[in-house]
């Protein structure tokens, strides 16, 4: 063994050299007496030739050499005769013709093809995750999130961030969702859990002065997993002290800007664009916008509410809203596609979807509710929402929640099935101003929208007793791309403000001090103001490498319902573990 | 909020210039009309004064603040009037005059002063973390920290390892120490296990073709604690493909070397020593030999064993051996401390310590066993160790292993009573072929010394089922001043030397296949030869920090019994959270 090059890295400049290489045979091809391997490690292939003549005592092993195979190979790299270049390859223009060799070691035939158009159900690949992991759109996808850690780590200790580790052996804490737990042995009856965030320890690292801290941390909830959650996840957390909002946006945009310049060498306009959480529901019905292509959503409540169309006319006589979108182009949609749309707009709780396609000349617009409107109010319409000859119109109408979501939803699928988006395109933007609670029905209460522990804006102080739903907090979100990347918000730094949430958020008194207690005693010995962020890195990984799935940049990743195929967990355990722990297995849910 | 500076960066080279800080009050001093505050920040302190004629309507507020308020104060930064320099704090030539101040946090009066020399239980301290990690020692530690991890993730980002993270979630396997279990709740009876060690990951990741990988990564161990351990700890965790253990010692060293030149500016000499196993027993009594000071042992069993002292000869004729170390100037030692000593070599198994004075003349030595022995044997036994008057030698008669590892601690205590090491001496190097086996008197059978997964030195692989007692490994511990900072081996790529060292453990076929199974199957798909090596940070950290406690260097850490005295982890869960685990308690833990 003494790997002189990696297979990828060889070229015409290395021409004449020996050089010896390790790595994984791809394909043997036996071709007029020579032998013909494509060898693969890390860096990609290189092709590799046996003749008699040069390799002599090795040649039989090169025979017995088959797919996955793992060897080691030293030999002259040549010039590829004129004609057999192969222009798919990086290293196409050479050839290494053998002169030693050694199978380090033999490999079962792997249950599928290592390669990237890979055909062959997740699940098997799963199971044999290090074959998988072999193939190159896989590898790439792990360098990458490597160089991303990297790119982020030094950007922040190059702006005097600390990196500091918290417990993952934390407490338990009923907010939000879900705690894994884990039974201490030493305390029988008494349970750790896993962080879903770092939150408290950072903001107590602020209590403690370390002033700006950083980790790349793992956390965990304990959720039915939809196809884009992992119970476990990698958060970029963030925290630092005497500063106000645009100091970490700021911060956090040209970090980005650096990641996507020097990992992707793609340009990214700073400062992105800020908007407030209501005019992103008022022009995109969302609060992750996806600003890739037009379509904003436009208000005709004011035409509506004249019109003969009761439907209209009645909710906005109730306190609703009609709004619409534009389709340019449109009119090609098949009576039999607005109805499919008509059902999408449903799943968000959309009564109907009315239309209207342009078609200019005396009627205007073609539509099943053309004749509750006058001219005058159609051509105000069509002004409104910019429409033009051959675009359609589409309008909800319901209160201003349900139609601002469903046309953001609406809007977003139409631009995927019109393929209105740029495949490089890349648009971030911060929303901020968000509502700080909302409330929840089925609970009954006040919840907090983004944490219990944002601070509401200054202004909104004097109201947060009396009207809760009009408090807006310091909370900012990064956007792209209509995926949210990260979101934070100054905290709360004054003890009375805090607990004052806790009762609006309906804590008893005693959940408050059992969960948080510690945390408001801290508050109470000199908080600095404080604020952060955190991000995804999963997801940011997952879009910088333009993945559909998070299990595509995680080495062992879980399934749906939570388990690794790997190595087969979770899994049973002996009972003797279980005693010592102080537990013991629910029957009835044992079989 | 608008800072300018921290305040330790502050000097004469900002004479002049009208500064903004933020910090925590240490101190305030009213003295002769002025209110004199030093205030704190994570980068140091520096005084400022508050004068009436100058801070005007601040002034009231200055006289309200108290010890750990927290501020924001801009003003003037002035040389000191000439004799009263301060030359304890690096701020100590210049003061600053402050015109404008905001108390941004008032604070309860902390349960301990904020100073270095704290005088207060570590139990409070550690309740009230945030405020003992406001002590400028500590955070100097987390600074240290925060580079150490940066140093390291550059280093080998420079020599081409990607860091990829592995599960945390992960398999319960039962061998070695006890894991963590977290209840399934998707699996009802089922559990995961938090890793003890990325091991079968990393190594699934040489498979993989990953090639250089490493990670920082947190593991777990649920034992009874020692002083020096945590039920977490982060563990640098790296593994290689295709190399052989003198690479990885290579890459290992020059990154100690240059981690020590750059961050506490300390040269340290490259290659480190290597000293086999069986060498490092036999001189130094250990496998983690300090070697900054002398008293090597010897062996005078050839001697011993025709005297007639019966206890050495009797031992020698049964196969045991008799050593010696030799105190340099122990003619001190009182025959208390002799006896003391005694005692001390009992803890390790020594029924006894023998020892001669050497005071010269025609006695020679002073010893209660002097009489056993000729004139000529007492001049071999000195020549041997080396002894000259006012030296004390003592031995120790027993079983080869007991007498090593009695004489080795025994040579680190005296060395510890008699000041021998000079505080700045940082003594590296290598153990390296270590047994592969220990047999377990308890269990009967063998156990790993290493890990199952070390690979066997190739000249003993053929007499791995024969003699497993005298296999050597392919394993290396780097030491640091007697401690182990971390250890590796080259790893076993072949899947029938893995199950065969798997059956010389008394495993079950049964215990093998669910347990190892999957890491067996992989081993079949083509693994490569690789080997690793992990570092525990922890510590690495509390060594170079001169700490004498792994608490110094962990943000919130546990108690020996486990507990977070800040959160007051672990404690109750609801039993709704319970039910849905799947799990109950039993009741006669419950008490």
């Amino acid at each position: 063994m003494k790997r002189t090059h990696y297979c990828g890295d060889l070229s015409l400049a290395n021409d004449g050299e020996i050089v010896s290489i390790c790595g994984w045979i791809q394909r043997r091809r036996d071709h007029g007496g020579l032998i013909f391997i494509d060898l693969r490690d890390r860096t990609g292939f290189v092709q590799i030739v046996f003749d008699p003549a040069i390799s002599g005592e090795y040649f039989p092993l090169a025979e017995k050499a088959r797919p996955e195979y793992v060897i080691n190979a030293t030999g002259k790299v040549s010039k590829r005769p004129e004609g057999q270049e192969n222009p798919n390859m990086t290293t196409g223009e050479i050839e290494i013709y053998i002169s030693e060799m050694e199978i380090l070691n033999s490999a079962k035939t792997p249950p599928f093809l290592i390669e990237d158009d890979v055909d062959c159900d997740e699940n098997v690949r799963l199971k044999y995750r290090y074959l998988d992991l072999r193939r190159p759109e896989l590898q790439k996808n792990f360098k990458l999130r490597h160089q991303l850690t990297m790119k982020i780590r030094n950007y922040l200790d190059g702006h005097g961030f600390w990196e500091v580790e918290t417990p993952i052996l934390g407490k338990s804490t009923p907010e939000g969702a879900r705690d894994y737990l884990v039974p201490s042995r030493m305390h029988p009856g008494e349970f750790y859990g896993l962080p879903q965030s770092p939150q408290l320890y950072k903001q107590m690292l602020m209590i403690s002065g370390m002033d700006k801290y950083f980790q790349i941390a793992r956390c965990f909830r304990d959720e039915d997993l939809r196809a884009d959650r992992q119970p476990e996840f990698t958060q970029l957390d963030i925290e630092m002290s005497f500063i106000d909002r645009e100091v970490i946006m700021d911060l956090m945009e040209n970090m980005m800007a650096e990641i996507y310049r020097e990992l992707l060498g793609i340009e990214i306009k700073t400062p992105f664009l800020r908007l407030s959480y209501a005019e992103a529901m008022e022009r995109f019905g969302s609060d992750k916008p996806d600003l890739r292509f037009g379509m904003e959503l436009k208000d005709i409540s004011d035409i509506a509410k004249d019109s003969n169309f009761k439907v209209f006319a009645a909710n906005v006589a109730k306190g609703g809203v009609v709004k619409g979108i534009t389709v340019k182009g449109g009119e090609h949609f098949s009576r039999r596609e607005l109805d499919d749309l008509t059902k999408y707009a449903g799943i968000f709780g959309a009564k109907g979807l009315a239309w209207m396609v342009v078609i200019g000349g005396e009627d205007k617009v073609k539509s099943p509710i053309a004749k509750f409107f006058t001219p005058e109010q159609i051509d105000a319409i069509l002004g409104r929402m910019e429409a033009e000859v051959g675009d359609v119109v589409m309008f909800v109408s319901d209160n201003y929640d349900t139609t601002c979501n469903v046309l953001g939803n609406l809007r977003c699928e139409i631009a995927k099935r019109e393929n209105l988006i740029a495949p490089d395109d890349n648009q971030f933007l911060w929303v901020v101003d968000f509502p700080m609670f909302e409330y929840d029905d089925e609970e009954e209460r006040y919840v907090a929208k983004h944490h219990p522990f944002t601070m509401p804006m200054d202004e909104d102080l004097d109201i947060l007793t009396e009207h809760p739903e009009k408090v807006r907090a310091k909370a900012y979100d990064m956007i792209l791309n209509g995926v949210e990347l990260g979101g934070g918000s100054i905290r709360i730094h004054n003890s009375e403000v805090q607990s004052k949430v806790f009762e609006l958020l309906k804590l008893s008194e005693e959940d408050i001090h059992e969960k948080f207690g510690y945390f408001l005693t801290a508050l109470q010995y000199g908080t600095p103001p404080h604020g952060g962020i955190a991000f995804g890195i999963d997801r940011m990984v997952m879009l910088m490498a333009q993945r559909k799935s998070i299990r595509d940049v995680i080495a062992f990743p879980k399934t749906q319902s939570a388990t690794c195929l790997t190595t087969e967990s979770p899994c049973d355990v002996a009972p003797k573990q279980l005693r010592e722990l102080g537990i013991s297995l629910r029957e009835t849910d044992k079989n």
